[in-house]
């Protein structure tokens, strides 16, 4: 099918049925250093693979000197290398726009942190060896289906500079653990300080290519686009944002907040792809102060910030804002685009004080 | 705030709030006997709390001889007990009702069977030394919010009957490994067979009671009422359900699937709270022929089915019907209550064969 408009209107069902599947992260889990496996947020734009490991290959291919097929005992068994890293959906915000682009509705908890284990990706391109002529490296994952009338195996590429950086890992742990079939068993791609599209899960094939890959996920999905029509630049990094742990206790339906009055510590993350995080500002109904930074945790992970507040009676909205050391900051105002990608709006949070 | 009335409505904010805490089952992983930990359906009334295990303790009192201040390693010490279990959240099927109550608009995926460790309730309870005259057991979470103007932390009771069954665990593990925090830890309930609100997560006090407990997760949420004045009755054992894998690969945004024609073996899970599954029938536009039943996991477990299908070329539904040994057998047409509770209509899959 064709994707329908950006709305004013009323949630949809298509919008429903991926929320159900899709998964965020409870923002009070921001409180965890590493997000723990089974809360890690979660977009699948098809149906997990179910992947029988032992007959799981990965191929190596296309431009190269030596075509591989290698198992995961293979793979375990090159360097190996565990990072902590933040991936983020590069849809996270989405569903506040106006208008509405249609697809997974996230509000702003698509986002978590975990600590990766896997090989350097550029061993296996060395031992591949990449011919003179290539340009770009595509990553092929098992999953298959159908988006905007395009069949197609689930595909992202990498200039070949960006895929021979040091920190890109072909992963099979997450956590000190096997990957669990949603997040890419047997083996994911993991490109740091990237937005989550492009850590392809479930990955089956690499080609080195001579030409730019021009599959659906590259060059129609995944890119800024004023307009229908418009080529777009495409979506990387990820843009600096930070959040809050709403503070209080909820309402079951509304998600409202009820805080005792008094000194709140007010704690949060904030994260860049492109650069590291270097000042964070909470708001109190609109007056901006420095948060006070956590000690980094890594350089693609993200950072714990605090803000001591001191509570009084009344209706009040919360909200942060992170700025990075290339000069990146929030924007209050989301610029919009068609697909709804990349935005940072800064968060509010009401609160009742009582 | 009180209760919105169920609605022919769209979908509301405060749904869509939900959809993204809450985490439902994608249908493709019903191909797992266990549910890998991290796809579990989860539904969280207010917040996960985030507990200090070293200082945890576990309270037991009330009418009882003796009252326990218990540890996590006075509670690991005890006998240990494990059993595969399948758990449904009450609300699942809600936002297919007509009109359609607010709250999580599960669709049908809030279902998920994992291997839960831990020790006999009965031995606890044994070493308290519950005194005559005791009619409930009530269980106490660390978790604490309003629901309907209601400020109390999640409380649930047992008959003394029900609490004493052998089943009935302190469950400390999930698939063998001690408890993420977003199922409970460090300590839950687990009670076979009933729906999801049982199963108090976040344990931190046992209480035994002269008086029947009247809190709101009781008395006014989680009951049978065809309105708003209605008492109700308790929502207590999961009625029998089958849900299908839908086959084939998807559309991203809308979910439909696409089918190879040829032959196709349909799968899917069957379960019930109430008495073992005997019986799945498999419908496909409209004809039901039973289905091939394999072999029982447990008596608290979904049971796999399977059913051959030649695809020829077209429109066709799908669908699938469980009878459990008691005799209950899934509506085709769902009754409906003013709260969305304890729906097993048959699922339909639409699919296109090519």
């Amino acid at each position: 099918m064709i994707a329908p408009p950006p709305t004013e209107g009323p949630l949809t069902i298509e919008e429903l049925q991926l929320a159900t599947r899709n998964r965020g992260l409870p923002l009070e889990a921001l409180c965890y250093d590493v997000t723990p496996g089974g809360l890690h947020y979660l977009l699948v734009h098809f149906d997990i693979p179910a992947i029988d490991q032992s007959a799981w290959r990965l191929s190596v291919g296309g431009n190269v000197r030596r075509a591989l097929a290698l198992s995961l005992d293979d793979i375990r068994a090159r360097p190996r290398r565990t990072a902590l890293v933040t991936l983020e959906c590069a849809g996270n915000g989405r569903a506040r726009l106006h208008p509405r682009p249609i697809s997974q509705p996230w509000l702003n908890e698509a986002v978590s942190t975990a600590e990766w284990t896997g090989t350097p990706l550029t061993g296996v391109l060395e031992d591949a060896g990449i011919e003179p002529g290539t340009v770009e490296i595509v990553f092929v994952g098992a999953d298959h289906g159908i988006e905007k009338g395009c069949e197609h195996d689930y595909a992202r590429s990498l200039s070949l500079d960006d895929a021979q950086r040091s920190q890109v890992l072909l992963a099979y742990e997450m956590n000190g653990r096997p990957l669990e079939p949603q997040h890419g068993a047997p083996l994911r791609l993991l490109v740091p300080g990237w937005y989550g599209m492009t850590h392809v899960k479930w990955l089956v094939r690499i080609e080195a290519l001579t030409e730019a890959f021009e599959g659906y996920q590259q060059t129609v999905a995944y890119r800024y686009k004023r307009d229908a029509e418009d080529r777009g630049d495409p979506v990387q990094g990820i843009r600096p944002r930070a959040l809050l742990i709403p503070p209080g206790f909820p309402d079951f339906l509304t998600r409202s907040r009820t805080v005792a009055r008094g000194r709140v510590e007010i704690r949060g993350r904030a994260w860049s792809g492109i650069a590291p995080i270097v000042r964070v500002e909470a708001g109190v109904d609109g007056i901006w102060r420095d948060a006070v930074l956590g000690e980094p945790l890594g350089p693609f992970a993200w950072r714990a910030w605090s803000f001591g507040w001191d509570a009084t009676p009344g209706e009040h909205v919360l909200s942060c804002r992170a700025t990075d050391a290339a000069g990146n900051a929030q924007p209050v105002e989301q610029p919009w685009n068609i697909q709804g990608m990349g935005n940072n709006a800064v968060q509010t949070v009401p609160v009742t004080v009582r």
